[in-house]
């Protein structure tokens, strides 16, 4: 049966003090290190590099709320979050994707002012380059898609695609040792991915379609104690994508710290409003123009 | 129109040539290091092991061809080719495979006298500890299933799971690259893996599904200039697996010094028997007991 909402604020505490008494430990052990390059949180010494409006949007959501009327940007920085452009990671991430590809994804990425592409680790260097100066951001996957390699592996996969000009890193959590109960393998791989990572923010997909729901709430407990900057649902490659009911629930475990990234199956302008809806402020998708224009462009890259 | 047979060697010439002048150096530039542990292609001193048997078949076949009518093997070296058990790969992949899955992978290896289990790196050290003194060798995975990892870090993950106790790395090929038909990529990732594995042998996973066939004769030459040990044809992930056809060609090309190893798909004995009269001397597969005993055991463990 469904984990119900009024449940799932008890269900979380339970479930973080268990985590705690299981870890043997104090936590969190890691500094959250916020998303992109942004370490405001971090430092009270705020660079006032302006990005905060494309790259922490909920941040800026919130100073909104706080009373604040307007907020500064520079020149060129893009879309900001209303539409969804600025809300999109542009990605593509199947094998077979060429050079052409990339260069293609990065041109549309440039033009519509997209939040970042999203590549494999192979096309960072790439991707860094010709996106040079236009404000996109180059995510990259890690672990990708099983979450099953090694956690030094994956720790150094991501800091070498952070070394080749990532700024955002999108992990896989390890699943089978969530299935293990092993949570201490579990949290010790997105800490020395975050530990890796720095300073860019870390997304740590769950894979939503292959956890229970306790597992999801295990899952987004540990990447907020580990000091991850977003929780993330899907591969894409699995036998599910992003549902309204895991945005929901995962926005409820993380409340307003960290991102929610919806992701696998996000087509149309209209997945994407029902994932803003239910608490998304991050789409990882292939037919983004799509979804930022709400034309069909009769063609999809593929995931 | 596919590759006639009788084209293969002219092709593999023109290709090696071509690829050798893109390269623009003499190769190959690495060693192989053979298969598992054994070095005894590279070493005069061969410390006879005895374990050729089950890790080098087609090295024995050769010598039984050369006049040879007996050939030594320990005791409690398992069961050698004639039956499958010593061809298999006994194989669990999938992200949600749990520590218990791994456990009784290990377990089944060990009674039917596998080849190997293979496994992703994650689990490299658990299944290590399982099989001491069983004869049975521990087999990775690496930049998978994907290929599409930075070549240093899939050359990382190889190298920690060789010291994690990784006697084999099944290495996914840059797809990508190839596709872009830049070899210089394909061939250097091939080499840095080779390299970081060593004493390991490597397979390079070609993922036939996805290539034309001269994008396998390509990717066959490219691995036996880089000193991998076999080439493999699938990933069990991707839209197919090993073919009757795919099998041929890659013995053909790569001939007597390399292994075939086919895998996705390969079910039953009969699947087996099939793939190895195409040529393959190693088979990976989840219903590894099915296959070795002909009897339905009503289960499979999934890739």
């Amino acid at each position: 049966m469904p984990v119900q909402p009024s449940e799932i604020d008890e269900l979380v505490d339970i479930i973080a003090e268990k985590v705690r008494g299981r870890l043997g430990r104090s936590l969190p052990v890691v500094q959250a290190t916020g998303s992109g390059e942004c370490h405001s949180d971090d430092n009270e010494d705020c660079a006032s590099c302006g990005s905060c409006v494309v790259r922490r949007p909920w941040s800026v959501r919130a100073i909104e709320q706080a009373g604040a009327s307007r907020v500064g940007a520079p020149s060129g920085i893009g879309k900001v979050d209303g539409d969804f452009a600025g809300m999109i990671d542009h990605t593509l991430l199947k094998p077979e994707a060429q050079r052409e590809d990339i260069v293609r994804l990065c041109d549309e990425a440039r033009a519509h002012h997209f939040a970042s592409v999203c590549v494999n680790t192979t096309w960072v260097s790439l991707a860094k380059a010709l996106l040079a100066g236009s404000g996109v951001m180059v995510c990259c996957v890690v672990g990708f898609p099983l979450g099953a390699m090694s956690p030094g592996a994956k720790a150094y996969e991501a800091r070498e695609a952070v070394r080749h000009g990532a700024q955002e890193v999108d992990m896989v959590m390890n699943i089978g040792a969530m299935k293990s109960r092993d949570y201490e393998t579990v949290f010790e791989d997105i800490c020395r991915v975050v530990k890796a990572s720095a300073p860019a923010g870390v997304k740590v997909i769950l894979e939503t379609s292959s956890l229970t729901d306790e597992e999801k709430i295990i899952g987004c407990t540990l990447s907020k104690l580990a000091g991850a900057a977003f929780v993330k649902t899907s591969t894409g490659f699995a036998k599910g994508g992003a549902t309204v009911e895991d945005v929901a629930l995962m926005r409820r475990v993380v409340g307003s710290e960290l991102g929610v990234k919806a992701s696998g199956g996000v087509r149309t302008t209209e997945d994407a409003v029902r994932m803003r809806e239910a608490g998304a402020n991050r789409i990882g998708a292939s037919a983004s123009i799509e979804i930022a224009t709400g034309k069909s462009t009769g063609k999809s890259t593929g995931y």
